[in-house]
């Protein structure tokens, strides 16, 4: 993956977040990737906490998950994320999670996200950081 | 919807299934399609705790959601589920999030799950359970 | 319970509640007292939802647990909420978990709330919120 | 605090963590414990996954939590964890959240765990497990 263009996070899997199966419940790893998704928008120089300070929302509109191999308790994870699509109302962000200790890729995953108002209508995203968006999808 | 072929379970969006945009956090919306799941399962005669007590699990291998509307603390929701495909090993499951106060559609989604044995190989599911689901599938 | 006194909740543990130990998470537990403390407010005419909304929050600032048997995927539990103890800018509300399928007590907690204005300082609850719960006190 | 004999970990609050009060959800800080008593843990060289691996199980009997000031969304925290009691059957950990930017002490807090074997019975801890957590603990 070229430089810069997408981030990653680790993070080990939380006893909480198994279940009874023995392995990392499916949900979690929705908030796996909005943990990758900030962390990816704070690396591009847009802060997910001042876009909110000053008004706009994103909020997820789609989701798409392939689980591919689960994960244990107190594995450590990767999660890399980056734009693949960018519109003024609309990003799409992807999403993979894997194990590094060995190899696994977990799981693929995209969300939509759609830039609202206070009020909760549609709205364009301010420009600048459209702009860095913009200048950072990658094509995969 | 055909009597019978669909479940309902009802649900009141919890304080801490909210987040800071003062609306339930996107992740909870998998949690409560598995609610309706099993219910649809139970009311189908098939107990996910009695397959999983037989060496059975059912995994979710692909989750899509498309997210309409948000849910606030204390509504009262409705999550509707059904089988939509039938297969020895793999089943898909889909779903409406409703609120019936004001009879607003909040997100549809669809839950592919797998059979796994207990050593997590793919393997065919039980043929009474199997059975059951192919009579009951809905096609919508 | 004298009547009117104490409220109860009922919920069928979910499975993204359990952990690998295949019981519900400890976690969790807090939760469910929410639930039951927001339907006896409701009972009470103190919906929290309108507290919110004139600008009062009830903050939790501290939990006691006592954990006596474990939960497991799919029981029903009866979450049974009650006050304790009521000031002007602190209440204390106490919880009993149990499973009416085997009688089992599972939880006994109890959580204090302190009364907080938009500023996060704290501030006396409005006086009719106030004279409902003070006649609602529960010696147990 | 004497080196060796506690542990911390660092996180950052997602946002699935957060409530519409604005702040993290008052249950998410006993997970957040059990993070920094799994490295705990870790550190001294008792692995709580192997522990399970070998049919003991440490169940959470009590927790006690002291909310003192809240966590933002994004907030880097600070987890830290030591043994306060050992008992060959029972241990009581203890713990703080801080937020290193502003040196906020956020919640004081403690949990009682038990040993419990595969029949869920109380039961000795292995020797060598024991040993290192009784000289380790620390009188605070």
């Amino acid at each position: 993956m070229s430089e810069g263009r997408a981030s990653a996070v680790s993070l080990r899997v939380r006893y909480g977040e198994t279940d009874q199966m023995g392995v990392a419940y499916h949900a979690h790893y929705l908030v796996w990737c909005e943990m990758a998704r900030t962390e990816h928008m704070r690396q591009l120089g847009v802060r997910y906490r001042d876009l909110e300070a000053g008004g706009i929302k994103l909020a997820v509109s789609e989701a798409r998950l392939r689980y591919v191999s689960s994960a244990r308790y107190d594995d450590e994870l990767t999660v890399t994320a980056w734009l693949a699509e960018v519109g003024s109302r609309r990003v799409l962000f992807k999403y993979r999670v894997e194990r590094p200790e060995d190899g696994a890729l977990l799981c693929t995953a995209e969300t939509a996200l759609i830039s609202l108002d206070r009020s909760n209508k549609p709205t364009r995203m301010p420009a600048e950081a459209l702009a860095i968006m913009e200048a950072n999808v990658l094509a995969t």
